[in-house]
This record gives C-alpha cells, structure tokens and sequence, in this order.
C-alpha cells in the first residue's frame, strides 16, 4: 500500500488505529484451545470485530517464533487471511530485523514477494546495507527504530555526539539517504511525549508508527499534539490494552468495544487538526 | 555450555573455529534436491564432515525464516540434530533479536528452554531491558552486536559521544551492568582490524564472535594478534567459504578440508600464543 493510499483509507475511516496482534497463546480465551491453530482462530476473531476502527494489523513475529513451527504457521495464515479479506489494511510484520545485506535480501523476498506484507519493522545498529535491501519493493515500507517506547531506550538512543545530535536523530536524519517518505516509517514510542516534537523537526512529512499507548502508559492526546502531520503522519499501535480486554467467550466483542473507543479519540482529534 | 567447558573445547581440539549454517536453497547441490528436508540434509553432511575442525556451529535464522514453516522445520531439525549428537558443540542461534523485555521472554524462552540453544545474538539498540531476560538462564549466552562486519558498521556504531567514547564502546561498556563474562559475548567484524585492540581495552576477558573472514575478506592473523586472550576469547566463524566450497556430490568432503585448512592455522596461532 502506498502513502497517498493509507491517508485516504485513514481519512475516510477516521481513524489511525493499528491493532497489535501479539497473540501470546498463554493468554488466548480457554474455549479457543480446542481448535486446531487457537492462535488464528483468536486471530480471525480480532480481525473481523476491529476491522472497522484501524487502518493497520501488526503481529508482533517474536510471539508467534515463540510457538516455533506451528507459531510460523498460525503467522502465515493470519497474514494470508488479511490479505484475502481486508485487502485495505496496511499489515506490518513487526519483527525488528537487521543483518548484513545478502541475509536481509533474503527477508525481504519472504515478507514482500511471498507473504505480501506491507511492511517490516528494521534496527538500525547495523547501518545502511542492513536496511537498503528492504526499500527496493514499490509500495513496500521499512519501519525503523528511532526513538522506542521502553526504558531501554535511554541507554543509547539518546546519546548525544560532539556537535550534539543525539542517535535516534542521527537514525533520522542519515536513513533520509536511503529512502524517503513514501518507503520509510519510524517507530516512535507514545511514551516520548515532548520528544515528538523535535523528531518532527527531523522528519516533518514521514509516518511515525507509534506504540506504547494503552498497556505501556502514553498518551494519544500528547503524541498527536507533538506528531501529527496535515496528512495524520501517525499509526498509533494499541495491542494488549485491545486484544486481551477481555478473556471469556465475548472477547472480540469486548476488544471492537476497546477499538472503538480508541478509534472516536482519533477521530475527534482528526477533526479537530482539520483532517476530519 | 559454561565458560570453562568453551574453553576446554577450544584448547583439547586445537581449534576456534564456528561454521556458520547460512543455508541458502539456492545454493544447495542439486542431488540433495530431491530430500524430503533438503537444507537439513545438506546441514547434516555438513556437520558430519566438519565436527572435528569446530567447536561451534551458527544457524543464521534469516535463511531459514526466508523460507517459512518449512525453513522453521529445518532449523528446528538442524538443533536437535546438533544436540542429540554433537553435545560438545555449542550452538549459537544468529538471530539478531532484541525487543521490549514481554517479547524478549519470550524468544529467550523458545531458544534457551525449548530447543537448548547456547547462544544466541542480540541488537542493543533498544537497550537493557530488551537484552536482560536472556540473561537469566544458567549457562545460556547473548552475543550482543558490538562492532559488526559490514560497511553500514560505520554509519552509527562509530559515533563518538562528547567524551569522545563510540558507540560500540558505550555498547560494550554499559552492557558489562547486565551481565558478565560467563553469559555474555560481542560480535565483533573479522573485518575491523585493529579495532580489536580497542575492543580489549574495554572487555579484555569477554569471549567475541567473530564473522567476516572468508566470503567478507577479514585476516585471521589479524584478528588474533589484536583479538586473543590467554584462554583464546575468541569464536571465529565462517559460513560461504566453507559451506558452499563446492556444489557437487562432494561438497561435504570438500567442506571438510576447508575448515581443516582454518583448523590448522588456528592450531599453529594458539600454539605461538601458549594456548597449544
């Protein structure tokens, strides 16, 4: 999907929810346990009850690798799925990849030729020749860590040079080299509030994919004060505070009831930045 | 396996050496085609022909990730093959991973419980809380991406603070909080030379994987002379040079005497250092 794409589909839906599928088979409804891949039966039963309040699904890969085999199965049929049903749902797979050039080739045919994945989170430690094979698919995107959403985040992403450009704005600015607004995302955790701001001046037109809301505490109202663009410029990932609301038979309905209420903030706020 | 035991592998076979299991469909010999698990057919062969001449064996996960369920079968097939008759061998799983501490649990658990894997590497930009939970496992490892071997290495990794310490040493240095020299190790680019003189000064005694020599062009003489402790501290590793020496029938054989060849120079190098 490409940029012009996912703002008309944010702007006639009036929302710019992305819903985490990181699908923990720990914590699936107990009836569920009897199917053959309780994992996409959960699944499906998210998909269908939230599709009307996101414009994007990211399942979370360490979640389903964590289940091995039958994980990588339950992942390839949640992805297959969304693709034949909601063919206007951006899905990222969020596996937060990065290797030397001839291995992350090797990512990307999977994720972008053969499982039709609209996007791919990346790390950036390893440089440009980890994260350039990935921008060479037309309507494909890489979405790569800036500035995350833990605590972790302040060990090196703050870290400041000489002339004081700390490493996420470094991450920025140099990515800018090797793609640009139409192929590139940037995770932003919702946590970082104020830090919105100066990653705007950075990158004032790139979509920013934001987790850290709900469950890990940030604020939608602070993040799209600082981060929203005339064009939305965010997709705000909500994943357990939504997917686990509710863990007997009516979850889904509970997790729609939990997406909605995110996706009429959104909406308000759209209006209110006169994307509405 | 511990620290002591590595060491005792290293020192009673005379070798260092790591064969990486980067293996790529395309590139296995044609005969092995028609193998109902081709890529664990030709890693079996190639472990068979290699045991003697290593001590270590690295799955690169992107290979077999590229490849879906199926690449998932084979690599789970690869370590319980490794394990069930080669517990002498360590086993470093090359992932590269690094999330928020919920979903690190998660791989940690999979890697370290489910399929007994020794090590596996780790990115550090979203730092300590995403590396931590893989540490808590007795004698598991992270291999946390120091200084790695290609070009894009010098895009971030370089960087100097205003104290005038790099990134890669922030990296070694603050990551020494987390863990030890019994649980942890770096990666560290056969291609860096001298740098690994610079590397000792901040983890003298920790154990590094070294990749990059072979296919990447990195000196093995180099490596030692700045890069070896008194108990060897280093894991040297080769994938393309050794695995795909050869396409034909013969490609174990000739596997064989390509590690043998890196065998007998890392005996010669360990005697001249008093590990012999």
């Amino acid at each position: 999907m490409n940029k012009q794409e996912l703002i008309r589909q944010i702007k006639e839906k009036q929302t710019f929810l992305c819903v985490g599928l990181d699908t923990d088979i720990r914590k699936v409804p107990q009836h569920l346990l009897k199917e053959a891949d309780p994992i996409f039966a959960f699944n499906k039963a998210i998909i269908a009850a939230t599709a009307p309040y996101c414009v994007a699904y990211k399942p979370n890969l360490a979640f389903y690798e964590s289940m091995g085999v039958k994980g990588w199965q339950s992942f390839e049929s949640t992805v297959k799925y969304l693709n034949e049903n909601y063919p206007n749902h951006f899905i990222i797979a969020d596996a937060k990849r990065g290797d030397i050039g001839n291995t992350s080739q090797l990512y990307a045919r999977t994720f972008f030729e053969e499982m039709n994945i609209d996007a791919l989170t990346v790390a950036p430690y390893m440089g440009e020749d980890s994260v350039s094979p990935f921008l060479q698919y037309a309507g494909k995107w890489v979405i790569l860590l800036a500035l995350t959403s833990n605590k972790g985040s302040q060990d090196f992403q703050l870290t400041a040079d000489r002339d004081g450009e700390r490493l996420f704005e470094k991450v920025l600015r140099k990515s800018q080299a090797w793609g640009n607004d139409e192929n590139m995302m940037y995770v932003v955790g919702a946590t970082q509030g104020k830090m919105f701001a100066d990653i705007r001046k950075v990158v004032p037109d790139h979509f920013l994919l934001v987790p850290g809301i709900g469950a890990q505490g940030g604020s939608l109202e602070e993040v799209c004060r600082y981060g929203m663009t005339k064009d939305c410029g965010l997709l705000v990932n909500s994943s357990r505070a939504i997917i686990y609301a509710d863990s007997t038979e009516a979850f889904a309905t509970t997790a729609a009831a939990e997406a909605k209420k995110v996706a009429e903030q959104m909406a308000f706020i759209l209006k209110q930045n006169h994307n509405g």
